[in-house]
């Protein structure tokens, strides 16, 4: 009897000692979200190749992995690289003289940014004299670049031109861009970003995490222009980041990205700026909701709940990333639709005002007694109208990041664009420059 | 002992019959909420004096009462008969040679209806010959109107003067306009409305009660108009309740409000849109929110749960408003301010354009050699873009009831301002029409 007492007892003993080994090699491979933890690898500062991260973070990477592929498109964008200039054709004219008016996709997912910036045909990246485009094109498609702005700064960075860049890049866009790898805390990466919120006064290492969730996406997803000679990489956000603000910063440091052939007009193109879109007192933002909260969404893999890096629209998931706070999603993705409609056929009607504007001043520009300060008041009218009407376009949401700012934009840059074209009619003393609905379709 | 158990059993039966008593007193004095009943008094079928019903409904009676005194305001409407043509002038302007130009104040409360339509300078009620004010102008006033509807027809009724109507006239807004007696149920009591809904299809006897919670308010608070000489009273739905389905319909049969002076512009007079308004896709209706859900939320006094009647802005009580859904009703109230401020914003500069293209019309139309047919065309953009922003200016909410519907009417109303300015150069030949800011503020 004491015989078999003694084998069941050891018996107990080893199976116990079976599961806490389990038990301990089970947490050793479970990466800690958010919290200090173990790593299975260590890795280095600014690592740019997501792949090392990625062991530590599977669920994560394979997120990240995901936006190579998710190319599924939404009503007015979505991730496939469709083109505007095909969508819309107004784009054409709007972007004449600019390199926007010979290629404008639509961006595809994270995985894609480097192939797709090498791809497109607005850099020249094969003329004779390629110089002109700079490094800085490089600055939000690439997980090098953290590492790169350490060593050898921003300013040699953009210094610099894209084909001399390209051999130091070799990653797309991954985890260095927006966590620290020791913490994983969230972080400002970009110098841009850190700089443009020091000109408000601002520090972001005094951000909460959940600002943060909003920030980081601010290291890509702004308005942006290159200034000076050396294209120094700069967020012009030094009087706010409301759309008038950054007009006005514009007009102060007479900024103009290209002149607008034939009428010469001093153009300003707008980048994608999410981040001032939705901050602008957007319902959303006001409510305490982060970029993050939609667009990577908590999700689970059977007892992992993480945070989604499949970044995409959140009309592709909405029972995710919607159904988090609301409890209707069907009724919430009908009023997302409603907005969109709105928004996309005001701008159209804004375009066909902007294009109207720029028929009239190029007929009096082209006419010698034309008076000039009354051609420039015209001129300054269509540089504002076009930047507020691309400020809503380019960013990219059809106006839902902020719906009621966006109609409101529509509604103001209408009527500078109509004024505009008065102040052209007026400047050459001709009523045969009001004619409306001058937007023909360029040959495709 | 036997004794004692006698009395004690009578003192019991006695308790109690006391206290089933009670009960059956209590419950007879208890108005039941929208159940069959047994009132306290019987109240005859569209009986005018709310007095009556309120014997049955003193809660219900007792919050109609205070909307003879809840002048409370808030920042850009509210309860008190503030004017717009003092806190507007350009409100002047728009409504020259039309009595909304002489006297437009914001609308008290549903008991001071009937004293303030008495009261308006609009009716001329003093003139010598004061027959052009017909009796339909009593339409949205009184509690007297059902029955007067049921008993002489709407057209009879129309027909007449507004003072051969004023002796049949003595209650202001009340339970019969919305309730019928026998029932309580809510019930369509003006024809115009059934009349308008039947035009689109509609019967409202087929809806359901939270859908009546929102139809009985465009009893009253819709655009409408009198057709022809009797004045018969008109809801314009019969292409639909969208702000161009209504455009649609007047420009159809011709209908103009007045002639503005100097310009010829056949103008259109927008009332009271609300239902309208709310009800083309805004946010809270689509997700199935009445109007009484928020202008009349239940409340609550002792232990009896009822809708206020003391009907007024949710900006007064948003507690017990806004937070029947939202639990942060301070965020709620930030929201709307933000709303209301883009909305006024944005509607001053329609204002301007508008003003702008008045201007230009009627230095147009004193030039004998201008061009017939284009100033024809100005004129119809003035009346259109004129009619939008008043649809928006008149409609009791500042675009909260539906903010993006409010601010692309905006966006629409200033682009046909602006174009209707340039039609009036193009007509008269002459750019010195084209300018801007033409505006002033006229005396006092």
């Amino acid at each position: 009897m004491q015989k078999y007492s003694t084998i069941l007892l050891v018996g107990i003993i080893v199976v116990l000692a079976a599961v806490l080994a389990g038990v301990l090699v089970f947490q050793k491979n479970q990466p800690a979200q958010g919290r200090a933890f173990e790593p299975l690898v260590e890795v280095k500062a600014m690592e740019p190749d997501s792949s090392v991260w990625g062991k530590n973070f599977p669920n994560q990477y394979d997120g990240l992995q995901k936006t190579a592929t998710n190319n599924i498109d939404t009503t007015y964008g979505g991730s496939s690289a469709f083109s505007w200039l095909e969508r819309d054709p107004r784009q054409k004219i709007l972007f004449a003289g600019y390199p926007f008016s010979k290629d404008y996709n639509d961006d595809r997912g994270h995985a894609n940014a480097l192939e797709d910036v090498r791809a497109t045909k607005r850099l020249n990246l094969n003329d004779e004299d390629p110089k002109h485009t700079p490094a800085t094109c490089y600055s939000c498609k690439s997980s090098n670049n953290p590492g790169l702005w350490t060593d050898m700064g921003m300013a040699a960075y953009d210094a610099m031109t894209f084909n001399e860049m390209t051999p130091n890049i070799n990653n797309a866009i991954g985890c260095a861009n927006c966590h620290e790898a020791e913490t994983m805390r969230l972080i400002a990466t970009n110098p841009a970003l850190i700089e443009g919120l020091e000109a408000q006064g601002k520090d972001w290492t005094t951000f909460s995490r959940q600002e943060m969730r909003t920030v980081v996406c601010a290291n890509c997803h702004v308005e942006y222009y290159f200034a000076g000679p050396d294209k120094y990489l700069t967020f012009p956000w030094a009087k706010g980041t409301q759309i008038d603000q950054i007009i006005s910063y514009y007009n102060e440091i007479g900024f103009k990205d290209w002149e607008y052939p034939d009428a010469g007009t001093p153009m300003l193109k707008a980048q994608h700026p999410e981040y001032e879109f939705f901050t602008a007192g957007s319902t959303h933002y006001n409510a305490g909701v982060s970029c993050a909260d939609c667009h990577m969404p908590y999700v689970s893999d059977g007892a992992a709940k993480y945070s989604s890096h499949d970044v995409h629209s959140p009309l592709i998931n909405p029972e995710q990333a919607c159904g988090q706070c609301h409890t209707d999603v069907e009724y919430v993705v009908r009023r997302v639709n409603t907005i969109q409609d709105q928004v996309a056929n005001t701008k159209i009607a804004t375009e066909d005002a902007i294009i109207d504007a720029i028929n009239a001043i190029k007929a009096a520009a082209a006419n010698p007694n034309s008076d000039a300060a009354l051609l420039d008041q015209a001129r300054q009218l269509h540089r504002e109208a076009q930047y507020m009407w691309d400020f809503l376009s380019a960013e990219n949401s059809t106006g839902f990041h902020n719906p009621e700012y966006a109609l409101k934009i529509c509604a103001d840059a209408t009527n500078l664009a109509r004024q505009a074209q008065m102040l052209a009619a007026q400047a050459a003393n001709d009523p045969s420059l009001l004619k409306t609905g001058t937007y023909y379709a360029p040959a495709q």
